[in-house]
């Protein structure tokens, strides 16, 4: 007869930023020092998350994880994993840090997982006593605990999720040009779009509305400003269904 | 200070069947009897489900209930959600089961969900001393538990999944007819689809490979049979990318 689990259950975030040249994503510093002689033994970075409560339903968990870092509620959220590795939190590094934050570093945490969208312009990150920070995606290696792997499954849930949603909207402003939306459809697949054939698909979805409205103050040709309808989604997405056989 | 949630952690599979004609669901009947008049007090179904072990993979949780199911290994699974409400095992009929199992019923359990892939002609399913059976999707509705959730929630990521990567072919014998392939996609997506406009899709996916062989033994015209190859599809995957923007 095998025991059962009871494990400790924890919330992750992988919070997605567009600052309209890069994907970020919020990353907050975890610096070990020697008890003792206050040398750094080590310091490197981990996506932030919580605890669960006993009556707290998981979605809330990541709800107070992200207000707790933007002070905003009515974050866009989307559950996408739970790691299912038992030793995902035996690193000597991540073992040292359990015990510095008084928890058991045998227990096992199984987390369940949650990516949000943020336009880093928009939002000013409460760093209270934390180093906590927007870092480019194609610079983060070797995070702690198993977050490498949390975050190359949220990048992919992302690129899934965009190419079936237009949830890029999430990352940009209200009002927005053509090539920001392109830059962020860059950034999110890490590939280049020939500009000709990004337009002629956003020339097909209705639910993009064009402004009679330029931008002001650029040293460039000023160009249009577009925003997204989600009411026009709404009505028109049942006839977008496509599917590879 | 809220105290921490250390819950008992399950897996639920959702486990799907295709029979050429409708898209079914593996279900477990559960029947109640009175403890004394031994009278049925309720019956009705669940998913498939177990609790998992201290040092077990929570994947491998699902391929042990599959495996006491089917007999198989490698069956086709993708973790999709987990259940975020605390109250998912408060009904009234899922407390008096509970109890009966000898479980304390009010302990949360923390579920992670699979769904899985399965032909239903090539399995034959172990039921031991367990009634379960495929049943119509059409026809499931109000599941034990919070499982009419966890089915709705698998059935939306089966439709995503299938529009991103061919996985159909996992509920498929190795030869097929493309009328076989079209049933399955309008079973899943429960539509129907224009017999010409079905065939111009599959006639520009590389990996749907003609065989110079027909069907044998049928009444109407026999039809020719495909397989698909996952090698052309995993050489050709990257110029599939399409996006809505």
């Amino acid at each position: 007869m095998q025991k059962q689990l009871h494990p400790n259950i924890s919330v992750d975030c992988v919070i997605f930023g567009f600052d309209f040249e890069k994907l970020n994503v919020l990353l907050v510093e975890r610096t070990y020092l020697h008890p003792e002689t206050k040398e750094v033994i080590f310091s490197d970075y981990t996506l932030a998350g919580n605890h669960v409560y006993v009556d707290e339903n998981l979605v809330d968990a990541a709800k107070r994880v992200l207000n707790n870092l933007t002070g905003l509620d009515n974050i866009y959220l989307e559950q996408f994993y739970a790691p299912e590795d038992p030793g995902r939190l035996l690193k000597k590094n991540d073992q040292l840090w359990l015990k510095k934050e008084g928890k058991n570093p045998e227990e096992r945490v199984v987390s369940v997982c949650y990516f949000s969208l943020l336009n880093c312009k928009e939002v000013s990150i409460q760093k209270k006593d934390r180093n906590v920070d927007w870092h480019p995606i194609s610079e983060i290696r070797n995070l702690g605990f198993d977050h490498d792997i949390i975050l190359a499954q949220a990048l992919k849930s992302l690129q899934v999720k965009l190419q079936n949603e237009p949830i890029g909207y999430e990352m940009l402003p209200l009002k927005f040009t053509l090539s920001q939306l392109q830059k962020l459809y860059e950034v999110v697949f890490d590939m280049e779009f020939d500009k000709r054939n990004f337009r002629k698909k956003v020339s097909k979805m209705k639910y993009l509305i064009q402004l009679d409205e330029k931008q002001k103050g650029v040293s460039h040709k000023p160009a249009r400003y577009y925003i997204f309808s989600r009411d026009v989604y709404e009505k028109t997405k049942s006839d977008i269904l496509n599917f590879s056989v």
